[in-house]
């Protein structure tokens, strides 16, 4: 790491409260006047400008834009903005046979991206693919490594990332996994390890359609069925590290068992190998779930049902999330939502249903994330943590 | 309504955002030094300074207390508090059959407490009767009554506070009711209208259980089952005006048709009608709910069940708001609670079967809020509006 960048992380982590609000804002904001920031923190133009001042001059945000239209540089009103690639980071997305990373700069550009098979699923395979991922990546970025100054890992579960561990990965077959410490043997930057919907919510929050919206959730569908929830401001964590755990809500009946171990959850029926299962004992031999989905655009009856029950109980679920929180928006992503013309009607009919009053006013909406956007959730995670 | 009354409110209705920001943390954590001011705000000592003494000149804050311990008065670490009765409030609730209202300071020290039966449910009735009983507050404070400056009304059902409008609450058998406009022509202090659930979790998060937890949710038992749900600092509001509406998930077989009008609510099964309903079914006679509590109390096996029916789902109910929410503690409260021994073992049990992960460490306990407790939250709505 070089010595500015060693300094750029110092101010970052020693910052008030306020310098750290008003270096949020520029980071999801910029370019943004003074006076713009003053408004959405809630500070004095005297405390922004004594927050601003030193960012300037360790290079992290940049005071001299020309003004475009209203105003002069120097005065007031001219915007400044933060220097996305004063520093770095790298997010890694675990999948189950696969990790994907990105090098990106502060505001999630990608600079280089980089993908890897996992042979097995075990937690050395997995430590060593992301060490070497990540050796990769230093490489292509060549010197600009030097500013690399976080790496952010997202694994699908129940993570507790205060303490880097995966304390349960159904997909992964792991149960407290101490991904953290092992990477941290491995790499010379900090990690941090997070859940993967959480991580993405994360991203979208800061960079994507949370910068407009008040309250949204993302829901994932697919393998597993997961969701993050923003709301008050910030992503909801959960006092004790699970929140957003839509895909084992009980609204199932009681003889669907979970992978999980648990009756009735929502990914027994709506996980892809709960509808891969349906289709297969339908017609009595092994179907996977791509060819489940063939199957039903061909209006095969059994596939049809599995796809309309699964989404049957997605969109109860998705009602069940909005009558409690009430969020603005839902966004539906994951694997499962190359197949959304086979969840769609049932779905929406199943969240009218169940959707309460005003509530169901709550726009949902789907959106294709490409494995590269979850690693730049997991990157947006990493940076996260530092700037706060 | 005094000048000097007047001139309070002023200054807190254009205060700027830090110095809302340093009033309700005096509001809430009164006496406390500047120094800790700072720290819980994240703006510096000068900043808290410039945002006090305004309000001590105000006669909003006193800064002239006697240091107990650590400091001399006039230094930094000697204490500064709100002038709780600077400024006044009442707070109503509004039942099927009775309102309550108590008159209160600025911190929801009751100062004055009045109950009236409801003759009818229709809103003229109940305009009629918030206004006398609010006019009877005013009688008992006497002089104080012109620092009176907001009252909150708090109602079941889906509010929108922002428009001042009643939207549906079952329990009223109100549909779009615009209470606001209403009580404005009658009352010469503005009001605020607000669902009581959300007012009462207002009330807990400022002044209660709320001080030294990072995320709760109050879910109330009885004739409705309600919650309010506290993250990431504020109460969840809803986009839309919904949120925390838990009797409305769909965790009941669809056969259950709730009074909302959908099927498989969690009120259809664990309400307090529902129960009677079960019950008197079962006995081929009308049982009301406390007979049927009585019932089970003795021993009676279908009484028996019928709460048991509805303790399960309460708790599959809180461990689906655990599951997506992660909040650190669950407070129990509304008037089942008085049969809480009902509900207890079945409840947690379903709680432990359908909480995921880590979730499961929240705590649930059991709050017994008498209706003040309400009319006070109703009247801390009021004044989280009147300080932000
Ligand atoms: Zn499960
Ligand atoms: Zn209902």
């Amino acid at each position: 790491m070089h010595d500015e960048t060693a300094e750029r992380v110092a101010l970052l982590r020693t910052a008030s409260g306020a310098a750290s609000q008003v270096f949020t804002t520029l980071l999801t904001r910029s370019p943004i006047s003074r006076i713009d920031v003053a408004k959405l923190t809630g500070l004095s133009q005297a405390a922004v400008t004594k927050a601003v001042n030193p960012l300037v001059a360790a290079g992290l945000v940049d005071d001299r834009l020309q003004a475009a239209r209203d105003g002069q540089p120097g005065r007031p009103a001219s915007p400044i903005a933060v220097i996305p690639e004063a520093l770095l980071a790298i997010g890694v997305k675990v999948n189950v046979d696969e990790i994907i990373a990105v090098a990106t700069d502060l505001r999630t550009r990608v600079l280089a991206s980089e993908r890897a098979p996992l042979t097995a699923r075990d937690p050395g395979t997995v430590v060593d693919a992301v060490a070497a991922i990540c050796a990769r990546l230093e490489t292509s970025l060549g010197d600009a490594a030097g500013r690399l100054v976080r790496i952010g890992v997202s694994v699908s579960g129940d993570v507790d990332a205060a303490a880097g561990v995966v304390r349960e990965s159904g997909i992964m077959a792991w149960t407290g996994v101490d991904l953290g410490d092992r990477l941290r043997e491995r790499l010379d930057v900090p990690v941090l390890i997070e859940n993967d919907v959480r991580a993405l919510t994360i991203g979208e929050h800061w960079f994507g359609v949370g910068v407009g919206t008040a309250s949204f959730a993302i829901v994932t569908i697919g393998r597993g069925i997961g969701s993050g929830l923003h709301v008050n401001g910030e992503v909801v964590e959960g006092a004790f590290g699970v929140a957003g755990e839509i895909g084992h809500l009980p609204l199932a009946a009681p003889d669907r068992i979970c992978a999980c171990g648990r009756r009735g959850c929502v990914e027994a029926v709506a996980g892809a190998s709960a509808i891969a299962r349906a289709v297969s004992e339908a017609h009595g031999r092994p179907v996977a779930i791509d060819e489940a989905a063939r199957l039903a655009h061909e209006g095969d009856a059994a596939a049809t049902a599995a796809f309309r029950e699964a989404a049957a109980i997605i969109g109860t679920a998705i009602a069940s999330l909005v009558n409690l929180a009430g969020p603005e928006l839902v966004i539906i992503g994951g694997e499962g939502v190359s197949n959304f013309d086979l969840f769609d009607a049932s779905l929406r009919a199943a969240f009218a249903e169940h959707a309460f009053g005003a509530a169901g006013r709550c726009r949902i909406v789907v959106r294709p994330h490409t494995f590269e956007d979850w690693a730049r959730g997991a990157a947006a995670a990493a940076i996260r943590v530092l700037v706060r």
